[in-house]
Protein backbone atom coordinates (compact mmCIF):
# COMPACT_ATOMS: atom_id res chain seq x y z
CA UNK A 1 0.00 0.00 0.00
CA UNK A 2 1.16 3.50 -0.72
CA UNK A 3 2.30 5.91 1.85
CA UNK A 4 0.12 8.33 0.99
CA UNK A 5 -2.71 10.02 3.45
CA UNK A 6 -6.41 9.85 1.22
CA UNK A 7 -9.51 8.53 1.45
CA UNK A 8 -8.70 5.78 -1.28
CA UNK A 9 -5.50 4.88 1.23
CA UNK A 10 -8.05 4.23 4.01
CA UNK A 11 -10.37 2.58 1.88
CA UNK A 12 -7.22 0.28 0.76
CA UNK A 13 -6.44 -0.68 3.91
CA UNK A 14 -10.37 -1.64 4.40
CA UNK A 15 -10.12 -4.24 1.32
CA UNK A 16 -7.16 -5.58 2.26
CA UNK A 17 -8.74 -6.08 5.85
CA UNK A 18 -11.60 -7.72 4.05
CA UNK A 19 -10.05 -10.03 1.30
CA UNK A 20 -7.97 -11.09 4.46
CA UNK A 21 -4.34 -9.72 3.76
CA UNK A 22 -4.59 -8.02 6.73
CA UNK A 23 -5.89 -9.15 9.86
CA UNK A 24 -3.10 -7.46 12.85
CA UNK A 25 -3.30 -4.40 14.60
CA UNK A 26 -3.96 -1.18 12.63
CA UNK A 27 -1.14 1.68 14.43
CA UNK A 28 0.68 3.29 11.66
CA UNK A 29 -2.00 2.36 9.07
CA UNK A 30 -3.47 4.79 6.78
CA UNK A 31 -1.86 7.91 8.73
CA UNK A 32 -3.71 11.31 9.08
CA UNK A 33 -6.89 9.32 9.18
CA UNK A 34 -9.12 8.07 11.77
CA UNK A 35 -9.46 5.13 13.27
CA UNK A 36 -12.12 3.65 15.39
CA UNK A 37 -13.47 1.30 18.20
CA UNK A 38 -16.06 -1.19 17.27
CA UNK A 39 -19.03 -2.03 19.54
CA UNK A 40 -21.94 -3.91 17.87
CA UNK A 41 -24.95 -4.71 20.04
CA UNK A 42 -28.71 -6.29 20.49
CA UNK A 43 -30.84 -3.39 19.75
CA UNK A 44 -32.32 -3.75 22.73
CA UNK A 45 -29.53 -2.66 24.99
CA UNK A 46 -28.34 -0.36 21.95
CA UNK A 47 -30.69 2.70 23.38
CA UNK A 48 -29.15 2.32 26.81
CA UNK A 49 -25.46 2.19 25.51
CA UNK A 50 -26.24 5.08 23.09
CA UNK A 51 -26.96 7.06 26.30
CA UNK A 52 -24.22 5.87 28.45
CA UNK A 53 -22.50 7.34 26.04
CA UNK A 54 -23.89 10.79 25.96
CA UNK A 55 -23.57 11.11 29.65
CA UNK A 56 -19.92 9.80 29.65
CA UNK A 57 -19.03 11.66 26.21
CA UNK A 58 -14.60 11.81 27.01
CA UNK A 59 -14.59 8.27 27.66
CA UNK A 60 -17.27 7.15 24.72
CA UNK A 61 -16.93 9.40 22.15
CA UNK A 62 -19.68 8.35 19.27
CA UNK A 63 -18.66 9.08 15.60
CA UNK A 64 -21.38 7.03 13.95
CA UNK A 65 -24.13 4.91 14.77
CA UNK A 66 -25.69 2.54 12.33
CA UNK A 67 -29.13 1.50 11.56
CA UNK A 68 -30.12 -1.79 13.14
CA UNK A 69 -29.27 -4.65 10.80
CA UNK A 70 -27.19 -2.61 8.60
CA UNK A 71 -23.50 -2.84 8.54
CA UNK A 72 -22.93 -0.07 6.36
CA UNK A 73 -21.37 3.54 7.90
CA UNK A 74 -21.32 5.04 5.24
CA UNK A 75 -20.60 8.75 7.29
CA UNK A 76 -17.30 6.99 7.59
CA UNK A 77 -16.40 5.12 4.16
CA UNK A 78 -18.84 4.85 1.20
CA UNK A 79 -17.84 0.78 1.09
CA UNK A 80 -17.09 0.43 4.80
CA UNK A 81 -18.63 -3.04 5.82
CA UNK A 82 -18.63 -3.54 10.18
CA UNK A 83 -18.60 -7.45 9.01
CA UNK A 84 -15.42 -7.44 7.27
CA UNK A 85 -13.58 -4.28 7.45
CA UNK A 86 -12.27 -4.72 11.50
CA UNK A 87 -8.90 -7.10 11.12
CA UNK A 88 -9.91 -9.23 13.91
CA UNK A 89 -12.87 -8.85 16.15
CA UNK A 90 -13.55 -10.14 19.78
CA UNK A 91 -17.17 -12.36 20.10
CA UNK A 92 -18.90 -11.77 23.75
CA UNK A 93 -21.53 -13.82 25.10
CA UNK A 94 -22.80 -13.03 28.90
CA UNK A 95 -19.52 -11.11 29.07
CA UNK A 96 -17.26 -14.23 28.10
CA UNK A 97 -15.01 -13.08 25.29
CA UNK A 98 -15.72 -16.61 23.38
CA UNK A 99 -13.95 -16.27 19.59
CA UNK A 100 -11.79 -13.61 17.85
CA UNK A 101 -12.47 -13.83 14.06
CA UNK A 102 -11.66 -12.15 11.53
CA UNK A 103 -15.22 -11.89 10.17
CA UNK A 104 -18.36 -11.69 11.43
CA UNK A 105 -21.03 -12.05 8.38
CA UNK A 106 -21.90 -15.23 9.76
CA UNK A 107 -22.77 -13.54 13.55
CA UNK A 108 -24.82 -10.86 11.79
CA UNK A 109 -28.48 -10.54 12.62
CA UNK A 110 -31.03 -8.11 11.74
CA UNK A 111 -31.38 -6.47 15.40
CA UNK A 112 -27.63 -5.56 15.25
CA UNK A 113 -26.56 -2.22 15.92
CA UNK A 114 -23.19 -0.41 15.27
CA UNK A 115 -21.49 1.66 16.94
CA UNK A 116 -17.83 3.84 16.05
CA UNK A 117 -16.43 5.23 18.94
CA UNK A 118 -12.83 7.66 18.81
CA UNK A 119 -9.56 6.18 19.71
CA UNK A 120 -6.60 8.13 20.74
CA UNK A 121 -4.57 7.16 17.76
CA UNK A 122 -5.83 10.59 16.43
CA UNK A 123 -5.22 12.70 19.59
CA UNK A 124 -1.60 10.97 19.91
CA UNK A 125 -1.00 12.45 15.87
CA UNK A 126 -1.86 15.97 16.79
CA UNK A 127 0.71 15.78 20.00
CA UNK A 128 3.19 14.15 17.84
CA UNK A 129 2.42 17.13 14.77
CA UNK A 130 2.56 19.60 18.50
CA UNK A 131 6.23 18.26 18.73
CA UNK A 132 5.32 16.33 21.87
CA UNK A 133 6.48 13.02 22.05
CA UNK A 134 4.56 10.01 23.55
CA UNK A 135 6.59 8.06 25.51
CA UNK A 136 4.67 4.52 25.03
CA UNK A 137 5.25 5.56 21.43
CA UNK A 138 8.86 6.01 22.24
CA UNK A 139 9.31 3.05 24.00
CA UNK A 140 7.37 0.68 21.42
CA UNK A 141 5.00 -0.45 24.05
CA UNK A 142 1.21 -0.67 24.53
CA UNK A 143 -0.28 2.84 26.29
CA UNK A 144 -0.43 2.53 30.11
CA UNK A 145 -4.33 2.06 31.44
CA UNK A 146 -5.57 2.29 34.68
CA UNK A 147 -8.85 2.12 36.31
CA UNK A 148 -10.40 4.59 38.10
CA UNK A 149 -12.26 6.03 41.30
CA UNK A 150 -14.20 8.02 39.19
CA UNK A 151 -17.49 6.02 38.09
CA UNK A 152 -19.25 6.44 35.09
CA UNK A 153 -22.92 8.02 34.99
CA UNK A 154 -24.60 4.66 34.41
CA UNK A 155 -27.37 4.18 31.79
CA UNK A 156 -29.50 0.98 32.18
CA UNK A 157 -27.05 -2.19 32.68
CA UNK A 158 -23.93 0.00 31.26
CA UNK A 159 -21.76 0.94 34.70
CA UNK A 160 -18.27 0.64 35.81
CA UNK A 161 -15.15 2.71 36.60
CA UNK A 162 -14.08 5.62 34.08
CA UNK A 163 -10.50 3.69 32.54
CA UNK A 164 -7.92 6.47 31.55
CA UNK A 165 -4.74 6.12 29.30
CA UNK A 166 -1.73 7.96 30.56
CA UNK A 167 1.15 9.96 28.98
CA UNK A 168 4.13 11.64 30.75
CA UNK A 169 4.91 15.21 30.64
CA UNK A 170 6.66 17.90 32.11
CA UNK A 171 4.49 20.30 33.20
CA UNK A 172 4.95 23.19 30.55
CA UNK A 173 4.31 19.90 28.00
CA UNK A 174 1.46 18.86 29.94
CA UNK A 175 -0.39 22.59 29.11
CA UNK A 176 0.85 22.15 25.28
CA UNK A 177 -1.17 18.81 25.67
CA UNK A 178 -4.22 20.08 27.15
CA UNK A 179 -4.45 22.82 24.48
CA UNK A 180 -3.66 20.36 21.67
CA UNK A 181 -5.89 17.68 23.04
CA UNK A 182 -8.83 20.13 24.23
CA UNK A 183 -9.77 20.52 20.59
CA UNK A 184 -10.68 16.93 19.65
CA UNK A 185 -13.26 15.95 21.65
CA UNK A 186 -14.26 13.63 19.38
CA UNK A 187 -11.44 11.10 20.19
CA UNK A 188 -11.41 11.81 23.89
CA UNK A 189 -10.48 15.53 23.99
CA UNK A 190 -8.50 17.19 27.04
CA UNK A 191 -7.24 15.24 30.06
CA UNK A 192 -9.43 14.24 32.79
CA UNK A 193 -6.22 14.25 35.63
CA UNK A 194 -2.76 15.69 35.87
CA UNK A 195 -0.43 14.99 39.19
CA UNK A 196 -1.16 12.97 41.87
CA UNK A 197 -2.54 9.52 40.41
CA UNK A 198 -3.60 8.80 44.15
CA UNK A 199 -6.21 11.61 43.70
CA UNK A 200 -8.41 9.51 40.67
CA UNK A 201 -7.69 5.79 42.80
CA UNK A 202 -4.58 4.81 41.03
CA UNK A 203 -1.87 3.15 43.70
CA UNK A 204 1.08 2.47 41.73
CA UNK A 205 1.75 3.67 38.04
CA UNK A 206 4.25 0.69 37.36
CA UNK A 207 1.15 -1.58 37.51
CA UNK A 208 -1.54 -0.62 34.94
CA UNK A 209 -4.99 -2.44 35.11
CA UNK A 210 -4.10 -2.64 30.83
CA UNK A 211 -1.51 -2.14 28.54
CA UNK A 212 2.16 -1.80 29.56
CA UNK A 213 4.05 0.92 32.25
CA UNK A 214 6.20 3.53 30.94
CA UNK A 215 9.10 5.13 32.54
CA UNK A 216 8.55 8.70 33.72
CA UNK A 217 11.89 11.01 33.68
CA UNK A 218 12.61 13.49 36.38
CA UNK A 219 10.49 16.37 36.74
CA UNK A 220 7.69 14.48 34.84
CA UNK A 221 4.12 14.48 35.99
CA UNK A 222 1.60 11.58 34.45
CA UNK A 223 -1.45 13.34 32.11
CA UNK A 224 -4.24 10.83 32.21
CA UNK A 225 -6.88 10.70 29.25
CA UNK A 226 -10.52 9.00 29.37
CA UNK A 227 -9.80 5.82 27.72
CA UNK A 228 -12.45 4.04 25.23
CA UNK A 229 -11.29 0.61 27.34
CA UNK A 230 -13.86 2.53 29.57
CA UNK A 231 -17.35 0.79 27.48
CA UNK A 232 -15.36 -2.07 27.27
CA UNK A 233 -15.73 -2.40 30.77
CA UNK A 234 -18.74 -1.27 31.06
CA UNK A 235 -20.24 -3.75 28.89
CA UNK A 236 -18.10 -6.28 30.24
CA UNK A 237 -20.02 -5.44 33.59
CA UNK A 238 -23.40 -5.37 31.44
CA UNK A 239 -22.78 -9.40 30.37
CA UNK A 240 -25.10 -8.99 27.22
CA UNK A 241 -26.26 -11.94 25.66
CA UNK A 242 -24.09 -10.64 22.95
CA UNK A 243 -21.64 -7.98 21.81
CA UNK A 244 -19.25 -7.65 19.21
CA UNK A 245 -15.70 -5.85 19.64
CA UNK A 246 -12.55 -5.02 17.51
CA UNK A 247 -9.97 -6.70 18.87
CA UNK A 248 -7.31 -4.20 21.28
CA UNK A 249 -5.62 -2.66 18.26
CA UNK A 250 -7.38 -3.56 14.99
CA UNK A 251 -9.12 -0.30 14.51
CA UNK A 252 -11.62 0.37 11.95
CA UNK A 253 -10.02 2.56 9.95
CA UNK A 254 -12.13 5.54 8.68
CA UNK A 255 -12.02 8.12 5.54
CA UNK A 256 -12.00 10.67 8.50
CA UNK A 257 -8.98 12.98 8.68
CA UNK A 258 -7.97 13.26 12.20
CA UNK A 259 -8.18 17.22 11.10
CA UNK A 260 -11.43 17.26 10.54
CA UNK A 261 -12.50 15.87 14.23
CA UNK A 262 -10.83 19.34 15.57
CA UNK A 263 -13.42 21.51 17.07
CA UNK A 264 -11.39 24.45 16.28
CA UNK B 1 -22.20 54.84 36.93
CA UNK B 2 -24.91 52.47 35.63
CA UNK B 3 -23.84 48.88 36.10
CA UNK B 4 -24.31 48.27 31.80
CA UNK B 5 -21.46 46.22 30.05
CA UNK B 6 -21.41 49.03 27.11
CA UNK B 7 -18.15 51.39 25.15
CA UNK B 8 -20.56 53.93 26.65
CA UNK B 9 -19.62 52.57 30.03
CA UNK B 10 -15.93 52.32 29.77
CA UNK B 11 -16.27 55.84 28.22
CA UNK B 12 -17.88 57.09 31.57
CA UNK B 13 -15.48 55.44 33.90
CA UNK B 14 -12.38 57.26 31.79
CA UNK B 15 -13.96 60.89 32.05
CA UNK B 16 -14.68 60.21 35.64
CA UNK B 17 -11.44 59.29 36.32
CA UNK B 18 -10.46 62.99 33.63
CA UNK B 19 -12.30 64.45 36.03
CA UNK B 20 -10.74 63.74 39.49
CA UNK B 21 -13.70 61.86 40.34
CA UNK B 22 -12.17 58.24 40.61
CA UNK B 23 -8.39 57.89 41.40
CA UNK B 24 -8.04 54.57 43.25
CA UNK B 25 -8.05 50.79 41.70
CA UNK B 26 -10.27 49.91 38.99
CA UNK B 27 -11.05 46.23 39.90
CA UNK B 28 -15.02 46.04 38.92
CA UNK B 29 -15.55 48.92 36.99
CA UNK B 30 -16.88 48.73 33.33
CA UNK B 31 -17.64 44.67 33.83
CA UNK B 32 -16.34 43.17 30.62
CA UNK B 33 -14.43 45.56 29.36
CA UNK B 34 -10.42 44.99 28.77
CA UNK B 35 -8.24 46.81 31.22
CA UNK B 36 -4.35 47.54 30.67
CA UNK B 37 -1.15 47.55 31.98
CA UNK B 38 0.19 51.18 30.81
CA UNK B 39 3.76 51.63 30.31
CA UNK B 40 5.63 55.18 29.33
CA UNK B 41 9.09 54.95 27.88
CA UNK B 42 10.88 57.40 25.65
CA UNK B 43 11.33 56.85 21.51
CA UNK B 44 14.72 55.99 22.25
CA UNK B 45 14.62 52.73 24.47
CA UNK B 46 10.71 52.04 22.54
CA UNK B 47 12.08 50.01 19.57
CA UNK B 48 13.91 47.62 22.52
CA UNK B 49 11.26 47.88 24.56
CA UNK B 50 8.57 46.35 21.83
CA UNK B 51 11.34 43.67 20.63
CA UNK B 52 11.36 42.84 24.65
CA UNK B 53 7.59 42.39 23.90
CA UNK B 54 7.65 40.19 20.92
CA UNK B 55 10.76 37.92 22.42
CA UNK B 56 8.15 37.53 25.85
CA UNK B 57 4.77 37.56 24.35
CA UNK B 58 3.18 35.12 27.62
CA UNK B 59 4.31 37.90 29.80
CA UNK B 60 3.94 41.16 27.64
CA UNK B 61 1.70 40.90 25.71
CA UNK B 62 1.03 44.08 23.33
CA UNK B 63 -2.43 45.50 23.15
CA UNK B 64 -1.76 48.56 21.70
CA UNK B 65 1.73 51.17 21.00
CA UNK B 66 0.59 54.97 20.37
CA UNK B 67 2.79 56.95 18.11
CA UNK B 68 5.91 59.42 19.41
CA UNK B 69 4.64 62.29 21.08
CA UNK B 70 0.82 61.24 20.66
CA UNK B 71 -1.19 60.69 23.93
CA UNK B 72 -3.68 58.96 21.74
CA UNK B 73 -4.87 55.13 21.68
CA UNK B 74 -7.93 55.51 19.34
CA UNK B 75 -8.24 51.91 18.95
CA UNK B 76 -8.64 51.12 22.34
CA UNK B 77 -11.16 54.46 22.89
CA UNK B 78 -12.16 57.14 20.81
CA UNK B 79 -11.44 59.84 23.54
CA UNK B 80 -8.92 57.72 25.00
CA UNK B 81 -5.57 60.25 26.40
CA UNK B 82 -3.22 58.14 28.52
CA UNK B 83 -2.08 61.40 29.87
CA UNK B 84 -5.11 61.18 32.30
CA UNK B 85 -7.48 58.18 32.26
CA UNK B 86 -5.20 56.51 34.56
CA UNK B 87 -6.61 56.70 38.26
CA UNK B 88 -3.05 56.97 39.57
CA UNK B 89 0.41 56.62 37.75
CA UNK B 90 3.98 55.65 38.66
CA UNK B 91 6.68 58.08 37.62
CA UNK B 92 10.28 56.45 37.78
CA UNK B 93 13.51 58.28 37.22
CA UNK B 94 16.39 55.91 36.62
CA UNK B 95 14.88 53.11 37.91
CA UNK B 96 13.54 55.03 41.09
CA UNK B 97 9.70 55.43 41.82
CA UNK B 98 9.42 59.45 42.41
CA UNK B 99 5.89 60.22 42.12
CA UNK B 100 2.71 58.92 42.08
CA UNK B 101 0.38 61.89 40.41
CA UNK B 102 -3.34 61.06 38.67
CA UNK B 103 -2.31 63.46 35.65
CA UNK B 104 0.88 63.63 33.56
CA UNK B 105 -0.32 66.23 31.36
CA UNK B 106 2.73 68.38 32.64
CA UNK B 107 5.40 65.29 32.03
CA UNK B 108 4.29 64.88 28.25
CA UNK B 109 7.16 64.99 26.08
CA UNK B 110 7.08 65.05 22.43
CA UNK B 111 9.35 62.05 22.63
CA UNK B 112 7.37 59.83 24.74
CA UNK B 113 5.88 56.14 23.56
CA UNK B 114 3.07 54.28 25.36
CA UNK B 115 2.57 50.49 25.15
CA UNK B 116 -0.89 48.89 26.73
CA UNK B 117 -0.07 45.40 27.74
CA UNK B 118 -2.56 42.92 28.18
CA UNK B 119 -3.85 42.34 32.11
CA UNK B 120 -4.81 39.05 33.84
CA UNK B 121 -8.26 40.88 34.84
CA UNK B 122 -9.60 39.70 31.44
CA UNK B 123 -8.71 36.08 31.90
CA UNK B 124 -9.81 35.67 35.19
CA UNK B 125 -13.22 37.06 34.20
CA UNK B 126 -13.28 33.98 31.66
CA UNK B 127 -11.74 31.84 34.92
CA UNK B 128 -15.18 32.61 36.65
CA UNK B 129 -17.55 32.97 33.44
CA UNK B 130 -16.79 29.08 33.28
CA UNK B 131 -17.51 28.65 36.95
CA UNK B 132 -14.07 27.98 38.31
CA UNK B 133 -13.80 30.24 41.62
CA UNK B 134 -10.83 32.81 41.97
CA UNK B 135 -9.14 32.32 45.19
CA UNK B 136 -7.50 35.74 45.64
CA UNK B 137 -10.93 37.37 44.60
CA UNK B 138 -12.59 34.71 46.86
CA UNK B 139 -10.41 36.05 49.53
CA UNK B 140 -10.19 39.68 49.13
CA UNK B 141 -6.79 39.86 47.97
CA UNK B 142 -4.27 40.58 45.35
CA UNK B 143 -3.02 37.66 43.84
CA UNK B 144 0.18 36.24 44.63
CA UNK B 145 3.16 36.53 42.18
CA UNK B 146 6.41 35.21 42.02
CA UNK B 147 9.72 35.75 40.57
CA UNK B 148 10.48 32.51 39.01
CA UNK B 149 13.82 30.76 37.75
CA UNK B 150 12.86 31.41 34.11
CA UNK B 151 14.95 33.92 32.45
CA UNK B 152 12.98 36.63 29.78
CA UNK B 153 14.89 36.53 26.26
CA UNK B 154 16.39 40.32 26.72
CA UNK B 155 16.21 42.80 24.44
CA UNK B 156 18.80 45.93 24.53
CA UNK B 157 18.47 47.08 28.48
CA UNK B 158 15.09 45.19 29.19
CA UNK B 159 15.93 41.81 31.26
CA UNK B 160 15.33 39.81 34.25
CA UNK B 161 13.19 36.49 35.34
CA UNK B 162 9.63 36.01 34.37
CA UNK B 163 7.27 36.99 37.25
CA UNK B 164 4.03 34.78 37.73
CA UNK B 165 0.45 35.13 38.94
CA UNK B 166 -0.47 31.57 41.18
CA UNK B 167 -4.00 30.70 41.51
CA UNK B 168 -4.81 26.97 43.12
CA UNK B 169 -6.77 24.61 41.34
CA UNK B 170 -7.97 20.84 41.36
CA UNK B 171 -6.63 19.11 38.37
CA UNK B 172 -9.45 18.85 36.77
CA UNK B 173 -10.51 22.89 37.31
CA UNK B 174 -6.56 23.51 36.29
CA UNK B 175 -7.35 21.53 32.87
CA UNK B 176 -10.25 23.45 32.39
CA UNK B 177 -8.37 26.77 33.14
CA UNK B 178 -5.74 25.63 31.00
CA UNK B 179 -8.71 25.35 28.36
CA UNK B 180 -10.11 28.76 29.13
CA UNK B 181 -7.00 30.90 29.33
CA UNK B 182 -5.55 29.59 25.97
CA UNK B 183 -8.40 31.26 24.47
CA UNK B 184 -7.05 34.75 25.57
CA UNK B 185 -2.97 35.41 24.21
CA UNK B 186 -3.75 38.91 24.37
CA UNK B 187 -4.05 38.28 27.86
CA UNK B 188 -1.45 36.34 29.03
CA UNK B 189 -3.27 32.84 27.50
CA UNK B 190 -2.48 29.47 28.79
CA UNK B 191 -0.74 28.74 32.22
CA UNK B 192 3.06 28.31 32.08
CA UNK B 193 3.65 26.29 35.06
CA UNK B 194 1.36 24.06 37.58
CA UNK B 195 2.13 21.89 40.05
CA UNK B 196 5.98 21.52 42.21
CA UNK B 197 6.63 25.39 42.37
CA UNK B 198 10.92 23.74 42.86
CA UNK B 199 10.55 23.31 39.48
CA UNK B 200 10.11 27.08 38.27
CA UNK B 201 12.67 27.83 41.46
CA UNK B 202 9.86 29.47 43.66
CA UNK B 203 10.72 27.88 47.43
CA UNK B 204 7.98 28.64 49.55
CA UNK B 205 4.22 29.45 47.88
CA UNK B 206 3.43 31.38 51.43
CA UNK B 207 6.06 33.97 50.47
CA UNK B 208 4.93 35.58 47.16
CA UNK B 209 7.52 38.50 46.05
CA UNK B 210 4.51 40.77 45.05
CA UNK B 211 0.81 40.84 46.17
CA UNK B 212 -0.60 38.34 48.93
CA UNK B 213 -0.58 34.69 49.76
CA UNK B 214 -3.49 32.97 48.99
CA UNK B 215 -4.79 29.12 51.03
CA UNK B 216 -4.54 25.88 48.81
CA UNK B 217 -6.88 23.87 49.91
CA UNK B 218 -6.58 20.02 50.07
CA UNK B 219 -6.05 18.20 46.66
CA UNK B 220 -5.19 21.24 45.14
CA UNK B 221 -2.44 22.79 42.82
CA UNK B 222 -0.56 25.69 42.17
CA UNK B 223 -1.00 26.98 38.47
CA UNK B 224 1.11 29.75 36.89
CA UNK B 225 0.54 32.18 34.50
CA UNK B 226 3.19 34.73 33.18
CA UNK B 227 2.49 37.94 34.77
CA UNK B 228 2.70 41.77 33.63
CA UNK B 229 5.06 42.74 36.59
CA UNK B 230 7.48 40.78 34.27
CA UNK B 231 7.95 44.06 32.35
CA UNK B 232 7.75 46.70 35.21
CA UNK B 233 10.71 43.84 36.72
CA UNK B 234 12.33 44.43 33.38
CA UNK B 235 12.26 48.27 33.07
CA UNK B 236 13.51 48.35 37.20
CA UNK B 237 16.46 46.41 35.53
CA UNK B 238 16.88 49.14 32.51
CA UNK B 239 16.84 52.00 35.04
CA UNK B 240 15.33 54.36 31.73
CA UNK B 241 16.05 58.03 32.86
CA UNK B 242 12.06 58.59 32.69
CA UNK B 243 9.44 55.50 32.49
CA UNK B 244 5.52 56.09 33.39
CA UNK B 245 3.47 53.11 34.94
CA UNK B 246 0.05 52.60 36.42
CA UNK B 247 0.22 52.19 39.74
CA UNK B 248 -1.04 48.63 40.79
CA UNK B 249 -4.20 47.96 40.11
CA UNK B 250 -5.46 51.12 39.18
CA UNK B 251 -5.82 50.21 35.06
CA UNK B 252 -6.48 51.65 31.75
CA UNK B 253 -9.73 50.75 30.85
CA UNK B 254 -10.47 50.13 27.41
CA UNK B 255 -13.32 50.37 24.82
CA UNK B 256 -12.53 46.99 24.04
CA UNK B 257 -14.58 43.99 25.16
CA UNK B 258 -12.90 41.07 26.80
CA UNK B 259 -14.83 38.09 24.59
CA UNK B 260 -13.24 40.65 21.81
CA UNK B 261 -10.09 39.18 22.65
CA UNK B 262 -11.16 35.45 22.09
CA UNK B 263 -8.75 33.90 19.49
CA UNK B 264 -10.55 30.71 19.00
Amino acid sequence: MPAQTSPAHAAAVRRAVRDGRHDAHTSGLAPGHVQGNLVILPRELAGDFLLFCQRNPKPCPVLAVGDAGDPRLPTLGADLDVRTDVPRYRVWRHGELVEEPTDIRALWRDDLVSFVLGCSFSFEEALLAAGLGVRHIEMQRNVPMYRTNMATVPSGPFRGPMVVSMRPYTAADAIRAVQVTARFPAVHGAPVHLGDPAQIGIADLSRPDYGDAVELHAGEMPVFWACGVTPQAAIEQARPALCITHAPGAMLVTDLLNPQLAAF
